[in-house]
């Protein structure tokens, strides 16, 4: 027992000093925040009360990099000012998304409803700011960003992953997006479909391993496609429960057909 | 980015102004836990101790929707009174909905670990409770408390949806149950089943989209059942995978057979 | 209405008094992060710190057990005793599993990564360490802990399955692994697998029920494998959304073939 | 060092388990709050809801003495209905408090004023609820009561002290009044005054050490009146520093005389 | 019972809403971190950061101006741009309040304990950033943050005194300054010590009640000073324990000379 | 205005890190339930438990003192060891104290009573551990803790005071006792006593200006006595509101005599 005890010792002083994954959720939370009030209960005053928000969530960008000995490395001012000038974009590609959500799901009501409680607004929201910090080089921040939008909507978007604009999820969960995926403008995805890779040993880390989804694709709840060869063409629809690693031209329509058979229930499946 | 900001400024004038998510919830949890004291380490002494906590539960919803600007033209009295007087039956479906679970789950011990520890259960009490709001059309909270749930476990159920009595949902991550679906009464749902629309236009806001299932059917794991004409009959089971568009009828089974190949595993797949 | 408050209160006397689920998270929690450093901000500087918390964390779980009305019968010293004696080796497999979810995920950079963001990683340690409670007969608590897992990422494994070394998941979200569950060592599985079992009447409640998976099989994205008889065998590949219900040979490929046929894309699905 | 430890490990066992002060304080600053909605962001929007409120804050005591194993002998139901028959007059006393405290100091605005700042309404406030509980011979409770006030006010008022109504305390810090003191009403007492015991030797508990201080007297601050015989007569004024260890007929002026001298400042005193 | 329960039930209805105190104390606690960082563990990294942080609090304070019923005539943006105008020179002023503390006290080790731990040094500030508020006629605040500092330090400074530059108090618990005290520079008070009105009659609000305190001088523990008409010249020295009702020239010492008698301790006092 | 920002931004640079007099209170006070577990909800089940808990709080305190730049030059682990190893004597003298505090107070029931609410008996154990780190010259903690005290109970003792065993603190606000106060056994203070300098000019830092007070020495309400040539001699009485900067023999008594005047009440003072 005693060498368990040495052994978690080392561990503790060799850990590396980093932030914990709770403070970077609350700046990225607040961030969040500033943009969609809806989802903040402090309500600003002022431009300059706005603007001076944005310089405090700055600050604390700057202090959390300069706190991850991860990021030593790093120019820790050119990612917060990367990040930031980047911001307003980002604001609007999710303004997109968010009106994405509402025209493509008969059952939202408004604007509102969406930003507040969709959970695939709140997936693509932090995707899109774990992005930014993603091409800035940025260590396990970005996935840190993902993995809790993952943790709270089971929408799980790899940070490196490049997602277009009008990007509609609905409902959601189970959804998986790939490091490498390329996804166009106009694509609306459901519960449970996967874009993932066909192979995952280790030695094609780097390479693209997961599927380009071209404009106005949609696919539907249950659908696994893979591969780093495999690319959708613009307005397929991909049918629920599909299964594919090779390429679908351009408005194809895929789907899969189950057997029916009359048997006896009793027997169960 | 001066733009930007008073962009954001403007958003935060024009906010409505509406009780945080998060007191919304915890309003549904404090009920929720009054009804299941196996959830609530605070124990009531007496029965005029239970009353009390409901006459402060109703305070708190009423003052929760004095507070909403988007239900400013609602009845808020009737509202609060029709909930706490729908509670009991409410509370006896969510008994008979504990039971069905305990009844279908050999892994199951007793009542007392399904509550505390089914997320089925947890879902469909916020369903029935948020499907109370969602009769006297309260704007927004319903679809808040389900997404509550479905951030917490993983199934999402439109609070719209119709859902009969003796319900069971069954690990449930990914269950997607739409917002005209109609569910009879000794239902069993598995984890990753959609109950869905087929097309998803705005313009069928309103009308039916999604299926509707009779008594005692049976989905098993990743069944995609769509369509507003599509319906299932009484006693049929859905076997996992299934992808269904049309109607089946009673005591039929529908499954999905899987082409088994030996092939060299190197290739992968 | 009298009625109804006077059930509940029935209810409010009958409830068992136990610890609260929070309390029993914060205790699994607190073990998982002296483990796993990465996780937890506090730094111990002392193998005699290391110990004292273990010790803590002892008296905790003694604690917490005496609470419980639910285990009036247990021989608390002796769980204890166990739990924290088989904590060295639940490391050593949780390390191993780390090491496993790196070589196998070319997106992962390094352990760290793994152990601060992967649900996986975070799903079998809980599973882990609640299996070792299950062991000992512990009521309830087991499942709480895996159900708290299911919350935050989407798995749910049963605190009864039995998992071998170097487990990998990957992504995760809707994973479900049954309750008399056997995996082999090397098995790597994907989101929204389901090892489930085929009927579920309750009179089948302590048999096995759900299949065995040996060493190394690969198992994709929303395969489904139901049944006690079920044998999955060693090296077998078992593709996406495949539906399987019965065994299959070592270094099998199993998949599942979708039609793909042009068709309209107005007329949708 | 081990004996110690023992010796801790021992006391932990005998204690004697008991709600903590801080879910005591708790209990008592929800029923002022409820009393006084100015420190109390909670609105209850109907007369069903306040009596409601009640009734949770009786169940709160009535756990609360429950468990509290020194008040196992308590008639616990007796003690509860006291306190809450009593409240309507607690109530009314402390409006007149409040009411004399606002006509005797100039710089107070209004009587919000006095109920959210003024420090001698909190302390004469959580004294009379503290009082209620003394007559009812409940143990620890009536002093954990009034230490809460003394931490906050500097003001240390005996739950078994008789205190009349009107009652005004300006300022406050260093008050001190002892178990067995006798104020009137219409009685005005400033900061730094004691009404103490002359001997305090242990052979006297339980019988009066302490002044009786009659009808309009006026004490300024830093006052000092000793012993079980001594009487302020009515409309008396007791001076500011002053020591008193005998009786002072009824319209007396005390005070106190310093001599003033020259002298050089360099000396100091 | 009933009536009770009416009777608060109108109060509830009648109270103004108004932000809590412990709302508008956070508020000032913040303001007060920012200027000594010593007390605040969030480091800013730029000028920018500070001057953002700045507008937060503007914001923060207009916020709850506009949330003060009391305060509804009030011009809240001519006094938020007045307070934070004002707020270098009172930076200014509680530099040399915190040097005099460390000049007059031979236990004082530097600055950073006098700013740390000094009650003294709490409660100028808090005085200073009400008396800017007191200024704009801003109703309740200013009580309300100088009762904090009461609160916590056991010093009750009122609001609307006058207080000059290099002001020492030491120890300070029981130091009561009233509503129209003017005291001037480098003066230096101990604990206990009261600066109040000699009659309060209500009739007098308004009016000065309290002495006036000239530079350079000293007043010890206990003594008490009282009446609009007495004037303390400069460089005066008053002893401790002195009552004092009336004017002492400049350089002047007053002390107050005890009986010493020996007498038999057996008899006590 | 900039400029005053700029001013800022450099003493945020320069602000020495160190732990935040919150968590410096937070190990004092886990440290004192730990020794007094009336005060604590969580109740250790072993002497393993007991000891883990104190190397858990030697941990913790190692931490603060390396976080702690001002104490840069210390030796930390000497600290820590000398303070452990101090703590059973404290223990001891601390039950000593409350056991004064027990047989001196005829209000006081029993032990418990003392240790849950008498806030003399938090304010000697704050400064008995404080003193133990001013004698380790551990810098500015030690006087961080007894502020704590003074902030919670109105005592103000210096850590750098020496103060015998059986020592009582009676009600106990605005008692200041000074820094190199001696104080003898069997001492009883009153509310309101100063144990303080004479003269504070600077240059006296590091001299004795506090009075010594010998065993069995009792101090009522008020008394001020002053200056490092004060001896109090044993068993001598020290009347309330006594003025005193000269030395007293042993078994004398001190008293203070009002003058009492009847007068016109109408005039006032």
């Amino acid at each position: 027992m005693h060498e368990f005890y040495e052994n978690l010792f080392t561990r503790h002083q060799e850990t590396h000093d980093m932030p914990s994954n709770v403070r970077i959720w609350e700046w990225a939370r607040n961030v969040f925040r500033l943009m969609f009030p809806e989802r903040n209960s402090k309500k600003l005053l002022s431009v300059e009360a706005v603007r001076a928000t944005f310089k405090i969530h700055e600050n604390e960008l700057y202090e959390l990099l300069l706190k991850s000995k991860d990021c030593a490395a790093c120019d820790h001012a050119k990612i917060v000012r990367n990040f930031f000038h980047a911001l307003p974009d980002i604001y609007q590609q999710l303004l997109e998304d968010a009106q994405a959500m509402l025209d493509g799901d008969p059952a939202a009501k408004n604007l509102s409803e969406v930003i507040r409680t969709y959970p695939g607004f709140l997936a693509i929201s932090l995707y899109r700011m774990a992005h930014q910090l993603w091409l800035d080089d940025v260590p396990l921040f970005p996935r840190i960003l993902t993995e809790y939008a993952h943790e709270r909507t089971g929408i799980d978007i790899h940070p490196g992953a490049t997602i277009g604009r009008h990007f509609h999820i609905d409902h959601g969960t189970g959804l998986v997006i790939g490091e490498t995926t390329i996804i166009g403008d106009y694509v609306k995805l459901y519960q449970g479909v996967t874009l993932g890779a066909l192979s995952v040993d280790k030695f094609l880390a780097g390479q693209r391993r997961h599927p380009i989804i071209e404009d106005h694709v949609i696919i539907y709840a249950g659908a696994t496609i893979l591969g780093g060869e495999t690319r959708i063409g613009r307005h397929a629809i991909i049918g629920g429960n599909v299964w594919l690693t090779s390429s679908v031209p351009a408005y194809t329509t895929v789907y899969h057909k189950s057997q029916v058979k009359f048997a006896d229930p009793k027997i169960g499946l």
